[in-house]
């Protein structure tokens, strides 16, 4: 397709999928004469990438070069290159490790982790920034007065857990890799602002079997 | 305990103290005399609250008055005490019901409750702001091309509602009405953020499981 159907398909003008190409965010087209290139499904498929990252994720340009060169590097093994381009978006940023209730809650976590079995993740926790997550939303707790034991947290981590292969089933059923890793991403970005409002929506109707409204 | 106590153990200063009792979001202690008053461990776990909305949820002290007054209605029947508190924090704003995409999302997620068997949130969803957020997020994806079929959200939303049993069990173990209130509001507020980092852990352990590192 010529630029103006791609901008057609996608909603995006094309002076902004003119300013992604200079960027480097979408691979230039295949250039038929001096004046002309032509695009194909794959590029509008990055361009909603791209735009999501953008409009939903608020992600800057620079972090988003930074994901997709994670995502289209072939010389990575699977499970690192889903890694490394969810790592690469913006991430909680690190911790006071002196404080008191950071080191309280990296302890009580690491231990929820070797209860859970996670050894992969336990192995990780030095670098992942979604451990990292982790342990700042427990330290704020704790700061606050509020000491969640391990225990209440198990039940919570193992639906977490089949909430994951959820993702991967749903992931798997894409073809490439390159499609994986841009899953991954959206997952991120798209999907749990959705997963959220599903859980309100659980709570609510929960509530309601639960006590009624009478 | 004397104020200079509630200061230390909430961590709290006395000047912010004095200025929360001013604005009204916690109860003024029993006065011993003209000078004194006494605070006990409800006032401690009120002040823990509205830290955490301030802290946490960046929540404004009008919003949190509006919130804490339903906490602490005792007129209303418990479901209605619960679904007040929360939905009185900061909620999705209302999207442009003549929007095609909005209108969309809107009866595809009428009808994923309707295959839920989730009759309550059906009744109340043209009130209730966690399904003006699903709404909302499913448009955002819609708009940008990805049309997530009902079928796939379906066992997301089953997981979500086990979920929503362990917070209700949670909350269940608190002895007042008011605390069962605030467990609600504190839910929003800061478990959330567990929950969504316990989901990437579980996404990285899986995916480590799954096709290793190698």
């Amino acid at each position: 397709m010529r630029l103006a159907e791609l901008s057609e398909r996608s909603g995006v003008s094309t002076a902004t999928i003119k300013y992604y190409l200079r960027e480097g965010l979408l691979a230039p087209g295949h250039q038929i004469n001096t004046t002309t290139a032509e695009y194909d499904e794959e590029h509008l498929r990055r361009l909603r990438l791209v735009r999501a990252m953008i409009q939903v994720g608020r992600v800057p340009v620079a972090t988003i070069k930074e994901v997709l060169s994670h995502v289209d590097d072939d010389s990575l093994p699977r499970a690192l290159r889903l890694g490394a381009s969810v790592w690469a978006l913006p991430q909680t940023p690190e911790p006071d490790a002196d404080d008191e209730f950071v080191r309280g809650a990296r302890s009580a976590m690491e231990e929820l982790l070797g209860t859970l079995g996670w050894t992969h993740a336990r192995e990780m926790a030095a670098v992942s920034p979604s451990f990292r997550s982790l342990v700042v939303a427990t330290a704020a707790l704790r700061r606050l007065g509020y000491e969640w034991p391990v225990e209440t947290l198990l039940p919570y981590a193992r639906l977490m857990r089949q909430v994951a292969e959820l993702d991967m089933e749903f992931m798997e059923s894409h073809v490439s890799e390159a499609e994986k890793a841009e899953v991954a991403v959206l997952g991120v970005v798209l999907v749990e602002p959705m997963l959220r409002a599903l859980h309100r929506l659980a709570q609510e109707e929960e509530t309601a079997r639960r006590y009624g409204y009478a």
